[in-house]
């Protein structure tokens, strides 16, 4: 099951500076090779539902690891099973009714 | 790793009536004797990381089989290492300030 | 407009314990007389949208206020046009057909 | 206070097709004259709360007129009193990082 997420991961108990943490899990995602795009406000993931799901998870040890006592994500997901849709033809259906 | 997970699971193409697809997973969260708390913008859930996961896919593809072409799906994921917590607990602690 | 939201409202370098901001956040919805239930991830309301989300507005003027330097709130928001509709009756029309 | 904000408007009812009620949402964000970006699962905008949650409101309103008898919205809010941050400062910290 392909899936579209978007993943907010937010480090609790480490102070007002979260950059380092979310850097690690944009490596982790780097290297499960997801397709993403970074935004102010998280990370679009584009991929197989297991694999992206195994990546979430990932992402909530490494940040445990490196010195986050307490982890809040939020998550959206979508999936559809009419047609294939990617990350690009999300926003393209929008930027091309905006003209 | 275990977690407190809110689970908002929104069918889209099926019209405004959404009951009938939160009831399917509401039953998938039974079958997998989950812990679980409906409330009006979904269900808190707690369990073991892989468990819960697990769930949450198993209910996308009831809703798809059921009818919904179309599943946006929003979630809320906590971990913490320095203390166990219930989601009891997390209710608790704040009504007990209350007073 | 009438709206039902789900507040979650996470306070960031105050440590771990988040107990006494959302306690906070709670007396202001309180004070704000606005129908609500506290869940483990949040807290259900229910009103007129400029009354909710004003109280919104005024629960993170009062976490700053008792000391948290940064906020991140997720909020669910739902309107419907098509009927009247509670906290009540979104959880009872689920609670009907699990049995 | 100035916020940074991450919109996803959910119109149900509607069918499975979405664009033409996103698009209609990056209007009336757009007429405000707020600053903005689109990716695949809403749009991060940056202001002061009061304009910005203005015209969370009005997109509610004109998704309701154009068709959709309900909505489901997710927002993501961050305000902080600590320093002034805005929604380029914030992947540029991560990007940094990266290297």
């Amino acid at each position: 099951m392909k899936i579209i997420l978007d993943l907010c991961v937010v480090p609790l108990g480490v102070g007002v500076s979260l950059s380092r943490y979310i850097t690690a899990c944009e490596k982790v995602l780097q290297e499960a090779k997801l397709k993403t795009t970074l935004h102010a406000y998280g990370t679009n993931i584009e991929g197989e539902w297991d694999q992206v799901m195994a990546a979430v998870k990932r992402c909530h040890e490494v940040v445990h690891q490196i010195g986050s006592p307490r982890i809040f994500t939020t998550i959206h997901v979508g999936t559809r099973i009419d047609r294939d849709q990617s990350m690009e033809d999300k926003i393209a259906s929008v930027r091309t009714k905006m003209k």
